[in-house]
């Protein structure tokens, strides 16, 4: 059982913020590249956009373009969207009859098909076919040239991959995230919706800025009205899962206060808590209310530059029931998302200062300060 | 006299595409530079820009700027478009009451006069005039500052220079050329259009997907309605010149099917045959039909940057005769343009994968793996 | 008393403009950085912006953002924007409630308060409150964390500052200015309008073209019908600060050719004049008139970017004058700035061609002598 104790305790006072390399400098950014992109298991979505076999999407992350696919057994396949005759993107976007209604970023079909010579794969990436001037031809076998792939975990309906060369397990890896939130069914919650957001920061910058709320009262107005912000109980406080928990100040974390959708699950004393974790390495950050999750995929690009991708989840029954209202929560996080990425843009401009040096954490950044410790340890 | 063979003849079973580092290292583009760029004759256009004296054109080309121009004695000069004075660009843009009025790229001077400070130069760069301050001034003689300029060489109308210390003749670096279009009297061909097109790929790709038709039948519908795309007979199949034709269904490689012009001279058999070409260094591209001429101009920019222009030239009398619809053929090779130029880019998409390795090349790429061949010969 | 001679006195004949590389390359911008940009008093605008205490505004130089505010004791600080608790920009811009009608890129406020976490700083940069929870953290003193800044320097109204670390003496850097315009009074000039042009090209290049008008026949028809270009009578001609002056052909140098306003102050022959002059280092570019100064604020961005920052100044008391027609200066000089740009940038286009080399100045030039002299001298 989680132990949660106020946000201000393992508070180190005089720990300071990083210095400015770690946000700024190329070689940090191919430290972090060896040492923790290429290390940790990144999560690339939830599994409820892609419900059937056949059913896949596209993700961009380190520079390289994935294809995520359910495969006719049901399991998740990550591929490289890599054709093995020259080269080129099997799919370069999801053709227009291949869409599925629910979702235009989600398609559907039984294989993939080069569009330059019509070199066709199977949903596990095997080659099947490579038109007739292949066949024949002294040496050349369709098995040895399958797509290639990454190694998939699947966690409470969440996708990962990893990129390193003998990944560690998931669970030894996010032990602090095995068992812990089995109670919300997450593996069961349908996507609502999803934005994009493109922001000029550091992509720790993100995580460190969802890792305080000292900052709500004068930023998040909205937000800062459901919850008391000083009254934060953590009980992830060291490693890479890191995080709480408010009790709101009414229903829910929606524009209008009230529920968005029946509880994802039966949550007893949870249905009127918001809790927020970060996963290191991952780029996952993790909003669970009783009636909604919203989750960021937090891609880094560049020292300078992060894509964001936020998601709103709901209990699937939800929307053949009255009272299903999922934009109230959608609205209510796009608002307190703009204000926080405007945030992270101007620390980013402020830390590039000749002048800038790191700085006194506050009592309530005192996970920030666990980030910072963590990071430093694994980038050594 | 040529002999010609199936493109499949000739195929190497086994030999790969070339490594990922030849489309996307630094290091490669500077040895380009070295060995291709710098070396062989570029081509920059065709004569039928400038007919008359004092016509000339703007080219950017290896990160300079060219005025190509026709000299009072008739001959074709390549400025550097440099005053000597204090470096400015002589001609920035073509002025417009210089501008000839059957194609606004093309002007029309006596002499070129540097915006800045109002030195002149007659059309063979000779400085002719620097204002009366530089009169009498001790040392100073106008002999000793003519424009830069590049050597020359026309062959059947195309304008080739060279940036090489000491260039081999044209004659030696493109043997496979000499004599060969005689018939189609290029020379006095008359260009209709140019257009161009800028894409995010390696020059190379460019060339590669010129010379097979392998993807013909998925991309190219329209194209594919004119010919049997295996039926391609090659006869320069070594070398810095590869290619030979595919007899046409129909007329000519037209949106229509039929005839847009005129024949461009006496054809004979070769009226009713699409001649394609690459010539390896010269960035020149070269799709003859009986009725005309599509011409490339592959401008390498960048490892993933490269700049098309495309032309169209037609019988001169062709303009005067009931039923010439040359936009039939713009229209045709426009529409093909527009869909390799795709194909391109999502190969240079794909190749930057840590997942590509090199891959099988097929019978009908057989001109694919001549071109690599001679490219890694000439890197060396 | 300063002495007057022609401007083509001190030409040194086959003197050469300056090398390709200084213009283009990255190891002479790095060393411009440490021993011009880093090393001069730049300048940063003028005080009429900031009449009072409290008034602000922000500017953008070496990759630095400043706040230039007056203080509750009149002085002129400029602060680094940078929060002192996590390098946050203090001000992003300037809030809509603290705009200052006159001019809406000046702020008044009566302290800098960071928006992430409310931390507050009076006008001085001292830290004034970090809210709540930094009380009573062990070690943790205001005192101990003020904003960053620079030294500054008022000379007639035009506020300049130093990022070295042992900054000269302004006076001593810039002896030549000392005294020279007492005259006209600018330090209580009135601010009526200011642009911003970015522009691709050198900085050196701005200066040059400023110190010549051996264009201006070719180049700025009106300019030149107020002047006689060959008239020009300079005398600081060695030196970080280069200029002289003009005979005005009328009244003053605006687009009716009237006065825009009334003098600047009691100037006697002065008031028929042009001074012009350079201030190497500090980006200043002076056009001192009867009526009017325009002034020129220089910032290097990068070896092929440069912002240019003019501003025009007027006698506070002609506001409220008849006949006070400020437009008339403003868009003469617009109109002659656009037409320089332009020549700088196809400055900048010429010199990266491998055709540029250094070509003779002529007598007209005998101040781009100087200035690239002096500039060669200090870049050792």
């Amino acid at each position: 059982m989680a132990t949660f104790k106020p946000s201000h305790e393992g508070y180190v006072p005089g720990q300071l913020t990083l210095p400015q390399k770690y946000y700024v400098s190329e070689e940090i950014w191919n430290r972090e590249n060896e040492k923790i992109f290429n290390k940790y298991w990144i999560c690339v979505g939830h599994v409820s956009r892609i419900p059937g076999a056949g059913d896949y999407y596209l993700f961009d992350v380190l520079d390289e373009k994935l294809i995520i696919v359910r495969t006719k057994k049901g399991e998740v396949k990550a591929l490289f969207n890599v054709c093995r005759h020259r080269g080129t993107l099997v799919c370069d976007s999801i053709p227009e009859d291949q869409q599925k209604p629910v979702d235009e970023e989600t398609g559907h079909t039984n294989s993939f098909q080069c569009p330059y010579h019509a070199w066709t794969y199977d949903l596990e990436g095997n080659l099947i076919s490579a038109t007739k001037f292949m066949k024949g031809v002294p040496g050349f076998k369709l098995q040895d040239h399958p797509m290639g792939s990454l190694p998939v975990h699947v966690w409470q309906g969440f996708i990962f991959v990893n990129f390193g060369k003998n990944p560690e397990p998931f669970e030894k890896q996010y032990k602090g995230l095995i068992g812990r939130f089995d109670k919300w069914q997450m593996g069961r919650a349908r996507s609502f919706k999803r934005i994009t957001y493109s922001i000029e920061t550091n992509w720790k910058y993100v995580f460190q800025n969802f890792n305080e709320c000292y900052h709500c009262p004068t930023q998040h107005p909205l937000l800062n009205s459901r919850i008391d912000y000083t009254g934060s109980l953590n009980d992830l406080t060291e490693g890479p899962v890191l995080g709480g928990y408010f009790d709101i100040l009414g229903d829910s974390m929606t524009t209008s206060g009230k529920f968005s959708a029946i509880p994802l699950a039966d949550l007893g004393d949870d249905l009127n808590r918001a809790y927020y974790y970060t996963v290191f390495g991952a780029g996952l950050l993790l909003n669970i209310h009783g009636d909604y999750v919203m989750f960021h995929l937090v891609v880094p690009v560049a020292p300078g530059k992060t894509i964001v991708i936020s998601e709103w989840l709901f209990n699937p029954e939800a929307w053949s029931l009255p009272g299903f209202n999922p934009e109230d929560a959608v609205e209510f996080w796009d608002i307190t998302n703009l204000q926080d990425w405007h945030l992270t843009r101007i620390a980013q401009q402020g830390v590039r200062s000749r002048d800038y040096k790191p700085g006194w954490y506050s009592p309530r950044e005192s996970l920030l300060e666990s980030f910072d410790r963590f990071y430093l340890e694994e980038l050594k």
